[in-house]
């Protein structure tokens, strides 16, 4: 196998937002010639499957700007700089939903889209709920529904469901506990 | 349930690149307060299980400059504009390996981060191969190997393949076909 491997010359910042910022870098390709990459950074997400004690999960159902559209997900968000992703994912679970887990597993990570897109999201799978307050910022709005995890099942495989974290958790859970 | 739609305000373009775009707009929240959205545009890609007759999934492995390692993914790219998603699939799948499918269906769109990217990710599952030759950029590295299935398998479960498209498209498979 040859050696793959690109090596940076050059990095031209672009843009640099609160959630991405987005960088250009020249690199030397194995066959000597040189390339430019776009790199967009993001500080990576987190996002649980919580089911109740009747098997249905938790969907948050948000307005998505960039599709324009309320878009069903199972709870999720950003990771704080340096924050642990279980302790990440715990908190957002409980500011979401209000939900407090007694089983908290991990279902592994996904990278969304690593051609270009640097976000490592880490999905969990959480059972045993007990409910708190939820907590929510000012301006961020969403609501919350359960769903039976068979019906959420079918949905994901239907194709209604197209966010990728929720796809592949619901998938992961399903085959991974015979759900 | 309360009317979640923001109301673009303004928009400031940020970074136009080959790959993605970036604008920040200024946006009407249903309080009525307003907020920044990031958003990075992205025309779109498709990606591609395919099985030869020996249920073995084609591989493609090539060097992620994001992360700076190899990846085994299956065989994908970016849409032309205007593509049809099928059309754009079936061409990734001859340039990146040779293969050619007689059965050729869809397993539904993923969106692999609604929060602030634009990318739409159209999957399929191909089978009944034959295969003509590669056609790949000349500044494109990669190598294709065969997989048996039950090992993809097991290797999306286990965490090793993290690439969302690849998890997403053999799980599907998996449950769709019975495989």
């Amino acid at each position: 196998m040859t050696d793959l491997t690109e090596k940076t010359l050059r990095r031209e910042e672009k843009f640099h937002g609160r959630i991405v910022s987005v960088h250009v870098d020249e690199v030397l390709l194995p066959n000597g010639h040189t390339a430019c990459r776009e790199v967009v950074e993001h500080n990576g997400g987190v996002a649980v499957l919580a089911l109740d004690d009747d098997n249905n999960a938790l969907l948050v159902t948000q307005y998505r700007y960039v599709f324009g559209k309320l878009m069903p997900e199972i709870p999720a968000g950003k990771l704080d700089a340096g924050e642990d992703p279980s302790a990440g994912a715990l908190r957002e679970l409980r500011e979401e939903t209000g939900a407090v887990p007694e089983e908290f597993v991990s279902l592994g990570a996904i990278l969304p889209s690593p051609g270009c897109y640097s976000e490592v999201l880490h999905l969990f799978f959480a059972r045993g709920l007990h409910f708190e307050e939820q907590a929510l910022d000012p301006d961020e709005f969403l609501n919350v529904e359960r769903v039976p995890f068979d019906e959420l099942l079918r949905r994901c495989m239907a194709g209604e469901i197209e966010d990728a974290k929720t796809v592949t958790a619901v998938l992961k859970a399903k085959l991974q506990f015979g759900l």
